[in-house]
């Protein structure tokens, strides 16, 4: 039965799914071999949890064994599987993914598993599920409503409380509505510790979220970089800071202390926030500069010479990945759930409904600037899935909504990306082959991503000079202005934010 | 008649407005004794105008006359006055403003004027008028409505095209709806000229967009400083630059050209509109962090050690000043009007509304946190009501909206700034002396505005300490983080953005 069964992503093998939850003897013999060492449960092995595991595996002093858990299920089985049969469940461009994933397979001290009961055996449980919003959009992107089911999060967090020793350290690094440390996990942890007839005093609980780039820079990302942490009670707090330093390369990058768990939980999505909001505002200016005749561009670049309006974002397609896209509302609710205020935060979910039309704008300004009435029958080529350059990351890609708006409206597309050999949202397979893509007949051609591939290539410029005339659309400013030069030379060109060309 | 007074505000002394506009004598006699110079008219002698009239008189090559030059009215006759008898009309911290005030007078190149005449004159004309928005909010700072008259702008530029040479550059520095050099002010000097019988091709037309900041860096603001241009045609764009490259130091400060009028006047209003609503967005996560606990301050500390977030604002009172205040709803109001656009600006716009509403906010929270039900017969001392630290600048300070809501609610208000004597908007006098201020009676104080004097005054903290249990309340940051930790040992102490204490 296919519901019994994990398929690898990177491999295709596929894993029949345990019925019975029991992996004890493995955990056992896994801690005996190392029984010396502290022991790190990492809870989640998704895109933060598979990889702080390799980065607590190789801490300096090697003073931890790490045992990552995650579901029996057709999600997730497979990457227990793949970890403990030595292929690493993540492709990434950083080579010391690599490199550490094969030093904790020489160390022996990195194990996977589905059973809960290793919880029982952990010093340090670190929290890295996923906490969704619901997001309700139309067709178009207008967000309609949204809502955060804390039910999933609450089970995973019960499973601690039902096996954790009573003094264990929980780390939270999963990006939580703020206020979820008090008023969510340290009840529900304190209520299983007594009712397992445990003290509920002693454990420590923490918080430190994490700032994971996947990409050429995934385990800097984790190890190098600045960290802000508190904790439930002074205790907590300090039991972090000894952790986080024996894991982060604190020296070059000292960490921030702050006053509770409410406010490194509200730091982290007011980060996220800030960048939401910068992005919605290049997309609505973006707008008005191609309504008034102006490149963008360039305005752009005059004003970021300013030190107070460096992070000026560029026009675009719009936000993907996991986090932007989220954690406005992820506060926005927080503010009105778990604080009881009246009043959103308007601004912030304001920018998440502006960056969720984005692919609907770059789809009328297709229509619009080429003067078509719509798309049908016309060859589409879309160069670029991911969302954000040199990564194979697809989660809420900006192109999966335009794509499926070419596509209504009658269009026959064809897809490329270096990175990405698989559309997991749409099952899809997409061509890794640039030439071959380049010579099959194409009407329009869409930058979608702006890979290094596509941004540095005269063989992309060439292959476009030695064309027909072609519509040419670049929606994420793939193009320098020399060869918006030549390609307009040639072809018909328009670029998302340009109201100049 | 007090009609036709018009009254120093450095002296007081009071001048009767001319009734009839005739000062071609001293305009001819002027330029007379500078025959061989060039001559830059400069209209309008406001915070811009008189301060960029200076920089021209003090050009490196010292090849300009400069006529200033402003409407013989209430407002503005006794700048012209003043400046013609020896008196620079604005008070500046920046000594240059004094130096460069002093040396075109000891070379007599700089005039000041309210006769049209004068454009006749001009081989340089600079536009440094002031464009309102008409906004209508209600007394709890909720923005109702808001509209752009430009009838007094296309006033001013009939009155150029009626008298200009047809070979001249008009360099507008304004700030503008973007499109207005091509659809209001071209329209305007072509039909001038031509109904004056001139050639309407000959004269230029430049934009290019001041970043004046009043305080001690006041002349660099103009003279040290990037600059963004354009013309609206290539020879415009030609001779604004060649202008401006004997004005500016360029050298060190390159000049960016951008491809048409609508670049540059949209560059400006963008450059505000970004900052303001970055200010919004520290407003909108300040009342989270009330209502969380959160000191804001630290997390803003914390975050902003990310290059990306470096620009992250602090938790404040309000947004003042001429310019953030509406320069995102020009940018709208422009989208609207002049491009026909459907959609406005919206998270612009909900950035002005945002921080629209910040005076009140505060205003709650003064009442919430200090458990007030009214502020009845309180005494409430405010110290500052600039809008900027270490200016006395008025205009649009939030300052005024919470000193109103305070009024209205009962309050008798004292109120202390170190450079503000007069409080224009409100007709009051202020007090200059900090001891005094401190040492009569007060329930409430409130620190409105970050001043120098305030921010690093042992003095403040020692009376503070030395005074009966009293409520202080900090809107701005003024209080360091040792400050509070003293001061809250004996008094009631509140901080904007700040639900910790």
């Amino acid at each position: 039965m296919n519901k019994e069964l994990s398929e690898s992503q990177i491999t295709g093998k596929k894993y029949l799914i345990p019925k019975i939850i029991d992996d004890k003897k493995n955990i056992d013999s896994f801690i005996e071999d190392n029984s010396e060492k502290k022991v790190i449960v990492v809870q989640g092995l998704g895109f933060v949890g598979a990889v702080m595991s390799l980065v607590c595996a190789n801490s300096v002093n090697n003073e931890y064994i790490v045992i990552g858990i995650d579901l029996a299920n057709k999600e997730n089985y497979w990457k227990i599987k793949s970890i403990n049969e030595g292929m690493f469940p993540i492709i990434a461009s950083d080579p010391k993914i690599k490199e550490y994933y094969k030093k904790s397979r020489d160390k022996k001290n990195f194990y996977a598993t589905y059973d809960p009961y290793a919880y029982s055996k952990a010093d340090f449980i670190i929290v890295d599920i996923n906490l969704d919003v619901q997001k309700k959009n139309n067709f178009n992107g207008d967000l309609l409503s949204y809502d955060v089911d804390l039910s999933n999060f609450k089970k995973a967090i019960n499973t601690i409380g039902e096996n954790c020793k009573d003094d264990v350290l929980i780390l939270v690094e999963t990006t939580v509505p703020p206020g979820t440390c008090k008023k969510i996990i340290k009840p529900i942890v304190d209520k299983c510790l007594k009712n397992r007839g445990l003290n509920n005093k002693n454990y420590k609980l923490g918080h430190s979220y994490e700032r994971v780039m996947p990409g050429p820079d995934y385990i800097n990302s984790i190890k190098n970089f600045y960290r802000v942490f508190s904790g439930i009670n002074d205790e907590s707090a300090n039991a972090t800071e000894k952790f986080l330093k024996t894991i982060i390369s604190t020296k070059n990058y000292p960490l921030t202390r702050l006053g509770n768990t409410n406010a490194t939980e509200l730091a982290k999505v007011l980060e996220n926030s800030y960048r939401a909001m910068n992005i919605a505002f290049a997309t609505e200016w973006s707008r008005f500069a191609e309504e008034s005749e102006v490149n963008l561009y360039e305005v752009v670049n005059a004003i970021r010479m300013r030190p107070t309006h460096s992070n000026l974002m560029y026009p675009g397609i719009g936000v993907g990945g996991y986090c932007l896209t989220k954690d406005p509302l992820l506060a926005s609710w927080s503010k009105l759930n778990h604080f009881n205020s009246k009043k959103a935060l308007s601004q912030s979910e304001e920018g998440v409904k502006i960056n969720d039309k984005m692919p609907y704008f770059a789809f009328e300004y297709l229509k619009k600037s080429f003067r078509l009435k719509n798309l049908k029958d016309k060859k589409i080529t879309f160069l670029g899935i991911s969302y954000r350059s040199n990564v194979a990351d697809t989660r809420y890609t900006p192109v999966e909504r335009l794509y499926n708006f070419c596509l209504n409206d009658g269009a026959k597309i064809l897809l490329h990306d270096p990175y990405v050999k698989f559309w997991e949202e749409l099952g899809i397979s997409i061509s890794n082959n640039l030439n071959q893509i380049l010579n099959s007949h194409t009407d329009i051609l869409v930058l979608s991503t702006s890979h290094y591939e596509y941004k540095n290539s005269s063989q992309l410029i060439d292959t476009l000079l030695s064309k027909s005339k072609m519509m040419i659309y670049d929606t994420v400013g793939v193009l320098s202005e020399s060869d918006i030069k030549i390609l307009s030379s040639k072809h018909i060109l328009k670029v998302l934010g340009r109201g100049d060309l």
